[in-house]
């Protein structure tokens, strides 16, 4: 059996093993927390930190192929397995073209990929000069994820906000919709693009409210948004999954937000709603199997289960009864042990022919689940 | 967390153990093969017998919930720890009822569940004097799974065929269908029921060819085995899942042939093409949650892999990736490092609203995947 190792140990983690299981495959973990909710199903985990050289080049040397479930991870330690023919994905060059937000920016340029204009900001004084580029979002360079190192700077009052690091400073899209691409691609550079899904978010919390899968769009948007996902992928040049968030703007223009090298939230449904799921995918691409059928078996709508505000502790799943009796549901909970404010605690799938459905469903799941502690 | 145990390693407990990632729940696997497809996938996992008493009662003495994946446990460990409040799924007393085949059909004769007539057989030699009973099946008390310990006595010239080994006698049924109807039941006594399946063989070699759910049969003939299912489990007087394999007769009769108090080989399809697979219903059991939705997204059928006559070593999977390429099929290898003559290795759920589109990917999947060794 090959051996596969997956850098982090979260719900994208799990939700990896969960498709391993599928399959004729040995699978390692390489993550600092042993109480992680990949560890739980796992049978060789190594604890150590995947942002360091030694642990990552350890726990990779005897492996096969090696996947990430963050971009945070140690690139130097990828690149020289890499030379010593362990397959990595993605490429540890798409990793490092992706992992910094400013030369992420700067390929999207270089590329003609349309993304919206940015500049570089070296510290927070630098982003002073940039009045006249508001209202733009500032984001740091690396080490922002979850919706971390994401600053919106509606104008010169919010400058106090701005990072004091480097970061790129992007002139604020006219957002209509914000939506995400899943793309497949295998060792051959084969593609399959998995269906436009719908980022909804609350603007109010400015949170993801629910996304909804296929997203409804014009059919000249669905070709553009497609046009740019497959453009993107092969200037990275690198086997992997990726996730391609976009806007669609009000003037109906279509823009590249940001790529994420691997599994991602946007496509959780794909477990229920697709032949292949983005996890299968992956796997299939790892093992060398031909590609999966990224087709939907019915429309789907997902609900982001969050640490309520207020309640840290262990984790405790109000009104989780009332959803598991619900006909069209599938419940993830991680497996996290404790809650935090805004932790991302699991996710529920719906799945119906009827969009209306789906809308009622994902509001009375919001309305009725929370995530609080159990003292 | 709750901490839950599976008696058994194998793939049933890999598939458990796939359906628990999606709960808050700490799992358990006590088995003696620590290369087994649960091992796999388990952070818990304890080197043991499960047939042992010690084994069985130090395993189970600090769990909350226990279930098995093979009926051949210890039952004396397992009725001392419900004694101390360890709930076990099926409870022991409708364990002992099933484990032992004697005690099962007398079990359907006492509860008057239509079963066929038998007689108990102490060894060989007493079998002689029911030369007027064959045709018949003779099946081993215990220790017969997976078709072993059955044998069929057509008439006198196979009597030296028969177990010198307590045993029933059954009359053999004119069977038209196999069908299997998988029921769930909750601590509170309400049920769950899936489709019945129609369990295809092949009368020349005597194997399970494919299984197809839900089964094409009369109304009439569904009401009667679900009106046996449900007064089945009402006598077993125990929370689980139970798995009732049902003989449809050529003059239209319905009669029980086993009973399983476990997820089965026969629900598998319920994975992707029901809301709630039967992995998922024994978690919400076992936790306590509402029951799960027991309705088919779509038809689906299954084809067993086995492992190819004639070949015993490392697996090999000749076939794959063009069983990969089928845009509705969905592969589940068991990761058994070794392959032998008939070893149950793996399966594959073909998904399609139409009827002959079942049938003709179980014919090719049959046809072009087989399990031989890898040198």
């Amino acid at each position: 059996m090959k051996k596969a190792g997956i850098l982090g140990g979260g719900q994208l983690g799990r939700m990896l093993l969960q498709a391993a299981a599928n399959y004729p495959i040995e699978v390692h973990i390489l993550e600092n927390d042993p109480g992680c909710p990949a560890a739980q199903f796992c049978q060789h985990f190594t604890l150590g930190d995947i942002r360091n050289f030694d642990d990552v080049y350890q726990f990779g040397k005897s492996l096969d192929v090696i996947t990430i479930e963050i971009e945070n991870v140690n690139l130097e330690a990828l690149e020289k397995l890499e030379i010593e023919g362990v397959k990595i994905f993605p490429r540890p060059h798409a990793l490092r073209t992706l992992k910094n937000k400013i030369i992420q920016k700067q390929f999207y340029a270089d590329q003609q990929i349309p993304s919206s204009d940015f500049v570089i900001t070296e510290n927070a004084i630098s982003v002073n000069t940039y009045t006249h580029f508001l209202p733009a979002v500032h984001k740091l360079a690396t080490e922002g994820y979850d919706g971390k190192g994401v600053q919106l700077l509606h104008d010169a009052k919010d400058l106090h906000q701005a990072f004091d690091a480097p970061a790129v400073l992007e002139k604020m899209v006219d957002i209509k919709k914000e939506i995400a691409i899943i793309i497949a691609v295998d060792e051959k550079g084969k593609t399959a693009m998995y269906a436009p899904v719908d980022m909804v978010f609350d603007n109010r919390l400015n949170l993801l409210s629910y996304q909804l899968s296929p997203a409804e769009l014009e059919e000249k948007t669905i070709w553009k948004m497609e046009a740019i996902a497959l453009k993107l992928v092969k200037a990275l040049e690198s086997p992997g999954l990726f996730a391609i968030e976009l806007f669609l703007d009000n003037q109906g223009a279509v823009w590249v937000n940001e790529t994420a090298p691997r599994v991602h939230n946007s496509g959780h449904h794909s477990i229920e709603a697709c032949y292949s799921s983005q996890f299968d995918m992956l796997w299939r691409i790892m093992l060398g199997y031909p590609l999966g059928n990224t087709k939907q078996i019915l429309p789907a709508a997902i609900v982001n289960l969050l640490g309520q505000p207020g309640y840290s502790g262990p984790a405790y799943y109000e009104g989780l009864d009332e959803v598991l009796t619900m006909e069209n549901v599938f419940v993830h909970i991680y497996g996290k042990v404790e809650t935090r404010p805004g932790r991302k605690m699991g996710h529920i799938t719906i799945l119906s022919n009827e969009r209306q459905e789906l809308l009622y469903r994902a509001n009375k799941i919001k309305n009725c689940l929370s995530v609080k502690t159990s003292s």
